[in-house]
């Protein structure tokens, strides 16, 4: 694919297991031009997330994409981790080498902005941590808004993992994804609905485990860990790769089955502070402002992943 | 059945086309001794849901069961009525004469308390509207507690109807559902997930036209109103009968799929006023409050009816 | 002064020293017709403040009003005393002997409905303690709200008692106190902004305990307390009688200096729940719904009290 | 004064007629040091505030402080501004020529985190509009926590002006003001309990006017227009120049009586979204976390604008 017919991502994560295989997924297919690759607070502490996002960029051999460091924290609210899910690291398992890659100076909030305002309206952002940077840059610069294609967000659902109402992404900064989802932007979203279809089966395991390269197996690595930690706090038979499926829709969006729909959120209840507030049944009346993920093609979907995978070299 | 071994409940509801085939199922069904109705605002003005349920009492011949007139408002929202789904008498379609019943002189509130405190502890309350009656007699005399066998409520559910995020009944009284889920009262709960799988199918309807007696009938033409403002407001090709489902649990709860799980009543949030959250996945390690309903048995749930209308006299 | 010249009340109250006070000064002022005194948990539990009721009566020889039971707790949340205010008694200090008064059958909410159904719309309701009982009253029976010829609370102002922003007796039961301020019923408001000028000053102390009756001497200790706890928690040098001023106000309006005033309570914010929020400047631009005291005359107030406890018998 | 022994300060506003004469104030007085002038949108648009702030620096000659644009909305919130008070410029009443200085490249917050990281911990922010830049550049960069000597605000107090409980500044960014008053920073409040005491009487207005130079001649511009709108609006005699409080402070903190005390913000009430929960009676117990003026020193702070506007050139 020339370079011209890509996709250009920014990617703005927090990893974080899942986080790591979208990085790969997105650096190894030849549908994606990776502009830029952000870090953010979530699955753990943001020095912790950023030397991850390093190590992930150092073992794919990935060497020209910018890596910035974002937010540390919440732009209102305290800060919370997932440890519980991805280790005291973000990204417990896998045993790697300090990267020698380093980060750029250029904080992730003016990279986005820079990126975008140098673009021709031809970047799509693709958040699937916590909404801070992405937030952040908006009211930072207005001037994005019309310049960003889409952003295609890995958060909410119609239900919750982190508390029962809501999803970890969404609950840490839910200032920040109130600021997002009513900016007027494109936004397409991978939620929990979609995101606990995309389960890394024993097969699927199994099937990257047969791909004979460092990438891959880093990937099983990861798999490994990421079953067992769901296993014990949610009783998962298999884990759900959440991440990669934002990264999958920009490569190919026929993998998934969408629909448009309001959603609000809410930061303001006892007990549902975070939630992303779907309207299925179309009470509301609103104008939808979401592109709404309600299933994927599981067999275009893990073939993507095995053929990006074994992209990699041995 | 001998009496002695009928389930004594009290059905507190707002008719409402499903009330009033809820209060016909525990009317005819010989495993119910029904203690009393009592009325409350929902579906429909309190003048209006306390006619509907005289005259629903009136075509089924229930003489002997009284029937109280209770809260007109929420305890403390202003109150909120759902005419595009009931039509402006809460109960439009039939075309019903004016009852030669009475209501007794008694409150609601006075005579539920009155009721359980004359009980064994064997009397199961049977909320099927808002829950404002249930809440001021639990507030106005809280020996009544242990007294309750249990509630069993049409109410809530993992998603909403009123809003995105909350059913009606839930919606229109939150304080009151929050001091009743609170209470400690063993609660069983027919959401919207179960009682959205509980529809009148076309083959439902037949059924029912075919018993050849005046309250089948009335049934069959309280079906024909409800599928049709279901098709208008939420595009369902079939009504769900949601209150019918707390009574069928009453006679056998075996027709309910259930699970004990923790449910909180949201109050403050700007989106999610009146939500039932509940904790599927467990995140929260609260005690679980609520029997919750998840599927029913659709071949014993319509058999029940089916055989139940058939007892009324031609 | 006659009979029909006199102004019927209703106290309905937690005593509470203050409460006391403002009983007494009802019960012997010509001016006032008591015509019940009813009862709510605040200051302490509800068999807590009802006792302290019929010891109050018992000792002022007021044999010949009814006084009910009500709530044992608020509308929606969780029940809250002021033990470090009043003493675990909820009137500590003087010993007094156990009332031979009892209580009336009829509840609370139930007497302040019959006896405003009953009335030609003469009858002022004066609640002190939080707005449980009158709440409970206008939702239960909407027909008494034409019936009430005024409400003077004690409770709120503009600035705090129990938290920095909300006063004892709203706080308790702001969802009460939002049904009651929202009711259209004309309200006074004899909140801290004019209670706290209710100085029980050393001055005072002295000219009550010169008044040589029981009556006089049972006020006397009870400042004595009063002025103890005022001391240690709020580090006040003299207590303030907040209660007696909403019974001064029927006595004599004149007494007091007020201004119509817009008046909204708070039952959503972190920090602010229970707030009387007060449009001091207008800004709002509603109509006011409160006519709020802002100070007393010092001389008309306490010579009211001085007289009327002077009229006890030795 | 040598310029070691000068206080240095930032100045972060929304001219604004009392932003206007703040800077004035700090611009001509040889205790202060003016490192910068960072603007913000609240008493107006962005756009129109740094305007402002430009016309205000060219009329007083100063040339070498760098002004830079910041904030064009709050955090979270939508935007609000105060065109009844400052008029549709935000500045209105003196006819100003256009500016012939220019903003800085550099965003606000970058200035302020510059600047801060830069220093040896002896800067003092002076925000005198709503907090956003503070709160931004806080979230942006928590390195700069440590490095501010103090934050001086104008902002809040225990009741309000734009709502009735709360003041302007912090209501258009609640949000952010809950992230300063959560920082751990010194923090000095001047509120509305301060500066509705800091009154432009006739008195004081004819003073100024006495003052033959063109920024004392600007000033009483400026007052003749905000003495209008304040009678208008809020029906004062007399204008307050609240944001002149906070330089002044800097100036010479024995003008005002202070005392620290806990200072919360609300995010969430209904009626009190923006308030400055000022805990006066201590009853949180909670560290204090803001040295709040309670009072001032009429003729010291009068007698300080009127010698610094006299130092201006004729």
């Amino acid at each position: 694919m020339s370079n011209e017919n890509k996709r250009k991502i920014i990617i703005d994560c927090d990893p974080g297991h899942d986080d790591a295989i979208a990085i790969l997924l997105a650096a190894g297919n030849p549908a994606i031009d990776l502009v830029a690759i952000t870090t953010v607070a979530g699955n753990a502490e943001i020095e912790k997330t950023t030397q991850n996002a390093l190590k992930v960029c150092e073992i794919a051999g990935v060497r020209d994409v910018p890596i910035a460091k974002g937010a540390g924290q919440p732009m209102v609210r305290k800060r919370e981790t997932a440890a519980d899910i991805h280790g005291d690291s973000g990204m417990d398992g896998p045993v790697l080498p300090e990267p020698t890659l380093n980060i750029v100076e250029e904080h992730a909030v003016d990279l986005i902005i820079r990126k975008l305002l140098e673009s021709d309206g031809d970047i799509t952002l693709v958040p699937v941590g916590p909404l801070t940077n992405i937030a952040m840059a908006m009211r930072r610069e207005p001037a994005i808004l019309p310049k960003i294609q889409e952003i295609v967000i890995m958060g909410g659902g119609t239900f919750g993992n982190w508390t029962p109402a809501a999803e970890f992404n969404i609950y840490v900064d839910a200032e920040a994804a109130a600021v997002v989802f009513e900016s007027g932007v494109p936004i397409t979203m991978m939620g929990l609905d979609v995101t606990h279809q995309a389960l890394a089966t024993v097969e699927v395991s199994d099937k990257i485990a047969s791909i004979e390269n460092p990438v891959a197996k880093f990937v099983s690595e990861l798999l490994v860990f990421f079953r067992q930690t769901y296993k014990d706090v949610f009783d998962f038979e298999h884990p759900p790769v959440h991440d990669v499926c934002s990264v999958a829709y920009c490569i190919d969006p026929t993998v998934f089955n969408c629909k448009k729909l309001r959603v609000d959120i809410e930061t303001r209840g006892d007990f549902t502070y975070g939630m992303t507030v779907v309207d299925t049944l179309g009470v509301t009346h609103k104008e939808p402002n979401v592109n709404f993920a309600l299933g994927l093609d599981h067999g275009k979907f893990w073939n993507m992943l095995y053929q990006t995978l074994g992209n990699y070299s041995k």
